[in-house]
């Protein structure tokens, strides 16, 4: 009979034990959390903050009293372990709530810490306006402020996932809201013009956006209402219910209520690397790829794990609810004497902001230039569905590949409309090994509701396959913006289009219709910098001029990513 | 310089002109279309008799001016071909318009002449209210029939795409409609169960559904409307306005104001066997994998071939618009010298039916069936995103797979929310060649709005995967129908459930957390075939039972499947 004990009760801990007891009925199976709660929805967390997640009870995925009806496990709430003794094979365990510490053996043990909101030692931080949101509790104080100070103003820090999730909610709720962010992007996995797209919908909706500035202090300013709230000259509006003084790293200041701090987390290994287990150079758990850390009884999971990156096979730290399952199966399986292996990690992700979706899978430009492996890139800017069918939205798509072979490298996409459909037939196609030219053979569900007899990776495809097979040079909005003296740059847009999107200068204007019957306009001598509007009529008019003795290439996503490149925000 | 007549001007042959134009600009392309428009969205004609599309010119995608303009195509509507002289490498066309007769050579001629709906020669099926739809003429003249005799019960023939979408315009409309269907379900490339839930779908939207009924005459009946509203008598209703009286297959009769004929289509073969071209087995043109007819000269793509089944590599017809358009640009290609090979079809389709969907990819079930491939199935009912945030739906997912390897023959899904992308990543995996063994592994986006950390293809390569290692025994809904006197039914549902969604007679019912201590409540001698509402429950319970040395199986799919399975209409 194993004796198996987890060590943490969330994703990759619960999947773990749930998996284990299906795999032996046998088995002891304990699951030690040291918070108060087990298998809870953390993605949730900011839902139920902003109203749309009516039910906090919802959250609760599991409790301990179905984990042990159904699956026969003893869960341990608020049970810290504070010590791995791994001669032994003992744990030290505190119970938060009688503060008694006793022993506990396993034989395998997993550890499913997860990660920790990276807290910065700032000046103030510590205040209680300042919130992370990681857990239930997080979340409940996040809900208490709310409610009983009423803030006006809320500043987020950080714009990855949480942060951005935490802005719509804060906008949701009707707070104003700034939003800090260190980088000059949100939402790191993508790259910066893509971002561009989120940074756009923010202010849109409203969100004071400040990039490249970071919090450097909080200072609390415990202004009573009832002093905030009187004034003798009606005609003055109000002072501010402000609570909090921000100094930004700028040297700016910004009044505020509440902070949001979710500028990331940190793998959780401060009982790993106490009791000696190696940690991979990004600081996560070193584990093998059947989740084996370097103790042959101990394995890990989730966010506290580094994985191998499904692209270069470099350690990643993925923090994703998704891995962590999966890890969690599949740990359980081996903990049992299987052997299973796990299979890398794409980093495939999503994020919802406003009426907009952003998503990715596998590298992005900027690791791939970090990296120093070759890439090219391709947009395109193709209807959600039949664009005679109403509702129909352009998807930004950005597909990211090998020049040697074809080999999916990354894909960013951004829309209205079906976005997570297009990232995950891409995911698949990488995960599988395909390459551009299949993409373009992809038989995908179409109806006018739900896509194109031409899909958007469809498009993506053969547009990657025209430019592999040299059948189309394309250029990027940077050659566009140092256009030198051997080249022109020809719009082939229609006129109005100029005027309604936005011109570049200097290019000249001989639109699609016309340019057969206009070749003589254009210099022999020069390259010829093609442009439209998404791409589609440039590569038309591209295959057109190389056939008539033009040197040309044709602008990838044409003047649409241009712009998005060129956004400043 | 190279003459490429094109004859047909919809999906395949508008991509084909398009192509051969970006391929050579000094080619001379003549598209030929004995129509009146050419590229058209014949996908959208059900939507705009609905009024859902509102604009009738947002259909027609292209004119012979703009394919001019653009692509240097000459287009010639309203020209029909009547003969292929291939010695010669002449066409004689006939102008429908001025009913001259000339000649036109070519070097590469291309077919994509379609194919035309089925019209079975039934009395009476020529009345001027029995309409097909296939094009904009047919689409303007229920139109017309629409607003100037407004009909109120209308009768649709045939429950497959056009016909269920015809269904739901003119339900959208506020007629009273009735829907003849010969075969035991709508919609041929689902199974039956499957197909069930559409049924349901349509009872529910107040459709008069008729299986296993086919139209056997048509009896015109001009009851003038004066007297048809005019009745002495003010108590009584007013007589109904029908025009049409049919007689169905069951000798019943049907009273009825229009009839749209949408029982199929037949590929458009007629040129094509005058001038001696080889036909298939299935009655469309015989092409290669370059899309190249027995005639070297000669190609032909869309509604109207036969291409390579993608599972089994026989032959099949396969009329939809992605595979056309695919074929139509490859053909280009290939008729300017290149050598691409067209990948099989896995016939990946989708139909709207009021607020939900159904998709399939690959082959279904009573395919396999008829042509003895070994198979295995399972059915997960999971939900559309996270279950706990606003707006999931659960999505009815069937998994075929072989038995031997794990490789996808094929699957289905329902519901009212994701559906497409559902079918979208098997359909890529199967095309891939992945296995049900991948699935599982998929990494997928995942956020509470658009997924789950397990999403429903996860789910189903988990499933399918335990079935195949044997670490899951499964029984099907008729094994539950069938039981025996060595067979127990254990329902592992809260009683609650069996009240509110239907109880399997004879059943025992342990809910599953009581089970563990229930044990020696149940037979080991006997084999138990253990359920739940839709599978997840029972696997627990399956895996608890066997390790207690029970002889079991669980139900895939659970009571859901089995209510699908054994739903009459």
């Amino acid at each position: 009979m194993t004796k198996i004990v987890i060590i943490g009760g969330v994703a990759g801990g619960a999947s773990a034990a749930a998996r284990a007891r299906r795999v032996s009925e046998t088995a002891e199976i304990i699951m030690l959390e040291r918070g108060e709660f087990v298998s809870f929805a953390n993605c949730g967390l900011p839902y139920h903050i902003s109203g749309e997640i009516e039910s906090r009870d919802a959250l609760l995925l599991q409790t301990p009293e179905s984990f042990k009806s159904r699956f026969n496990v003893e869960v341990r709430v608020l049970n810290e372990v504070i010590a791995i003794d791994r001669q032994a094979k003992q744990l030290s365990i505190r119970n938060l709530v009688t503060h008694e510490t006793y022993i506990e053996s396993y034989d395998k043990l997993l550890l499913s810490p997860g990660a920790s909101p990276i807290k910065p030692p700032l000046p103030g931080i510590d205040s209680h306006f300042v919130h992370s949101l990681r857990n239930i509790p997080d979340m409940d104080k996040v809900l208490a402020t709310l409610m009983l100070h009423k803030p006006k103003h809320a500043t987020v820090v950080g714009g990855g996932f949480i942060g951005l999730e935490m802005v719509e909610a804060l906008r949701h709720l009707g707070l104003e809201v700034s939003l800090l962010e260190l980088a000059d992007q949100v939402m790191g996995p993508v790259d910066l013009e893509m971002a561009n797209m989120l940074h756009q919908k923010l202010i849109d909706n409203g969100v004071d956006l400040r990039l490249k500035t970071g919090l450097a202090a909080v200072t609390e300013c415990p202004i009573p209402l009832a002093e905030a709230d009187n004034t003798d000259d009606y005609d003055k509006p109000v002072s501010p219910h402000f609570h909090l003084q921000l100094a930004l790293s700028d040297n700016s200041t910004l009044a505020t209520d509440l902070v949001i701090l979710a500028i990331g987390v940190k793998p959780e290994t401060s009982l790993a690397s106490a009791c000696g287990l190696e940690l991979g150079k990004l600081g996560g758990i070193r584990v093998d790829d059947e989740m084996r850390t370097s103790d042959a009884d101990i394995y890990a999971v989730g966010d506290a794990i580094e994985t191998a990156d499904f692209v270069t096979g470099n350690p990643t730290l993925i923090p994703l609810a998704g891995p962590a399952n999966r890890q969690g199966r599949l740990a359980a399986d081996n903990m049992l004497g299987a052997n299973i292996k796990y299979r890398a990690t794409q980093g495939t992700a999503i994020c919802k902001l406003f009426d907009m979706a952003i998503a990715s899978t596998g590298l992005n430009e900027k690791t791939l230039l970090k990296q120093q492996i070759p890439f090219e890139k391709i947009y395109v800017h193709t209807a959600s569905h039949a664009s005679y069918y109403p509702g129909a939205h352009p998807i930004t798509l950005k597909l990211l590949f090998s020049p040697d072979n074809g080999a999916i490298l990354g894909a960013q996409a951004a829309g209205l409309d079906g976005v997570d459909k297009r990232i995950d037939v891409l995911a698949v196609a990488q995960r599988a090994g395909m390459t551009v030219y299949d993409l373009a053979d992809l038989e995908l569900t179409y109806a006018p509701p739900f896509g194109s007899a031409r899909d958007v990776v469809n498009q993506a495809g053969m547009v990657a396959a025209n430019v592999l097979l040299g059948d189309e040079q394309i250029c990027h909005s940077h050659d566009i913006s140092a256009v030198n003296a051997g080249q022109v740059v020809v719009d082939v847009r229609n006129p109005g289009e100029l005027t309604t999107a936005g011109a570049i200068d200097g290019a000249m204007n001989i639109p699609l219709p016309q340019l057969r019957d206009r070749l003589n306009e254009l210099p022999k001598d020069k390259e010829l910098l093609v442009l439209c509007q998404v791409g589609l009529r440039g590569h038309v008019a591209y295959c057109m001029l190389s056939q008539h003795g033009f040197k040309v290439r044709n602008l990838t996503g044409g003047y649409k990513t241009f712009q998005m490149v060129n956004a400043r925000f």
